[in-house]
């Protein structure tokens, strides 16, 4: 049958009124059991998809959220959008994934397709403030893992800071006097924070150290171990994908880590506890952190509010056995 | 300004007419270089956005996609999205994302989602043949990494049973005689291939062995390896997550690999060279066959062909320290 199926063929083999069978459809009235069984019957067996477009345009919206992330290939990212999916699935959204790589020209036509394709809300894991400008107020939006200035939107993240001053303390405890760190992208809110975190820490503790600003990947962290010198007691990396870099880098010099070298990292993806050496980090709760973007953006369009307060996790740290007690 | 911006607007703003902002917007007919930009110019003052939904309920597309895989935090489908969704990104498509984990019931569901959310094509890493009877023939679909015996659909896949056959030659040719197999879910292509592969060649090769079913993933490899009873030479996985679980459990007792055993993977995602140790695997060509499914789907519609041939990729047998020449 080539035929588009309407609701019309629907109430005619149901044996109801059009009225009837789309009160079924959009769930808008109640409809007495047995006839709503009646109307059901009918859509299975004419295989009838309700127009979800047209009716999105009646009833102005599309229960489809977009989410843009640096990179889905990164376990980080691919965790937060298995989370944020889980959710809006249970309610019926459908979720619009855009990779950026953290390019700002890309986010931008990012935020344009999506708003263009009346998405409800967006969810967004970028890279900073330039985005107040663009986004249409419309458009509700959540960040997640980034804060900016704004109080126009809402922000689930966790506490990056207190967790990597506490990682850099039990490193000081822990006998490591001179220190390499690591960062991410200083645009990045988690980057700068941890990286905030560490120059408080330096000034407190008087330690000998030195920057080196690379990029949330595996090959950053393989390029920046690279120029590295003279060998500290530890790197602290801003992430795990940087740790796993500057690692194997190390290893194809023939050096052992944590014997000669400890190394660090953030996150605790799902690999670093198997990684060789398993990984001294960070745990942050991907997951809950991207069910819980999830979770706010239904909340903010189901309810009809503006944003609602900052949701902040806290994080743990994971001792392994990539840094050891030094002499 | 809370009014919705239209093309009157923007034709007034420019000074041209409302036919002429129209030909700009919908790149439908030749616009003098100096007009186009007039209009572009009007069109980022006013902040106007295109209303992508009524024009595609005008020209019946939305230029949206979706993705049906089992688990977006599995690194192979991370990859797999990833490629798909730059090639259609550059196409000015949008990638809806939806995790089926396998389940046929979440699967037809999430069918009917696309189809009523009016998406263009659809990208399906599912369980089995059973879709044959629910895809509305308007939806193109390509199947990732499967294949079902319709000749209705258009496939990309990558050759299991070869890369399987002769990984397993090669461990029969560094002195393994007795074997254990760990499959995924035998309704899965990918995994049905893998274990035809290992029951022609036990045949063949008259090895010791035993099957185990599992999953494709790291919980499944740990809970099936407690099964182990007696130690065979090798552990065989149908995947990489799979080894993972394994080579966890024996390390946890006591055991070494590959020195009291060895164990082998398929996929080479990303962490498999960093694991500990460096697994043996099967490489596919995670990235380029996302790409490619992305393509196959966009030369579909835009030549309004029903389907195309099978693309099969070749597979590379990859040796590192997860394996050793017995004696």
């Amino acid at each position: 049958m080539n035929r588009q199926i309407t609701i019309k063929d629907i109430a005619k083999e149901a044996g109801v009124s059009i009225s009837t069978v789309s009160r079924v459809v959009n769930s808008s009235l109640p409809v007495k059991k047995e006839t709503k069984e009646k109307v059901l019957k009918a859509i299975e067996k004419l295989n009838y998809y309700p127009d979800s477009l047209a009716r999105s345009l009646r009833v102005g919206y599309t229960k489809t959220i977009g989410i843009i992330i640096p990179n889905i290939a990164n376990p980080f990212f691919a965790t937060i959008v298995r989370g944020a999916e889980d959710f809006l699935r249970s309610k019926g959204f459908s979720l619009m994934i855009c990779n950026s790589d953290n390019n700002i020209v890309e986010e931008k036509k990012l935020f344009k397709t999506l708003i263009e394709k009346k998405v409800d809300g967006i969810l967004y894991s970028g890279i900073g403030d330039h985005v107040e400008s663009l986004i249409n107020k419309n458009v509700k939006t959540v960040f997640i893992d980034r804060i900016i200035k704004s109080n126009k939107f809402s922000y689930v993240c966790s506490n990056n800071y207190n967790a990597m001053y506490k990682l850099l303390e039990y490193l000081y405890n822990s006998n490591h006097r001179k220190f390499i760190f690591i960062s991410g992208q200083k645009e990045i809110f988690s980057a700068a924070e941890r990286l905030r975190a560490f120059q408080d820490f330096a000034n407190e503790y008087k330690i000998d150290f030195k920057i080196y600003e690379g990029e949330y990947t595996h090959e950053s962290g393989l390029s920046v171990a690279k120029k590295i010198k003279n060998l500290p007691d530890v790197v602290v990396c801003a992430n795990d994908l940087l740790a796993y870099g500057v690692i194997e880098h190390f290893k194809s010099k023939g050096l052992k880590v944590p014997k000669d070298v400890s190394v660090t990292g953030y996150d605790d993806i799902a690999f670093s506890k198997m990684f060789s050496p398993p990984l001294t980090t960070v745990k942050q709760p991907i997951y809950e952190m991207g069910k819980t973007a999830g979770e706010m953006i239904f909340t903010i369009l189901s309810k009809k509010i503006d944003h609602i307060p900052v949701k902040q996790f806290e994080n743990e740290i994971i001792i392994r056995e990539s840094t050891r007690r030094r002499n």
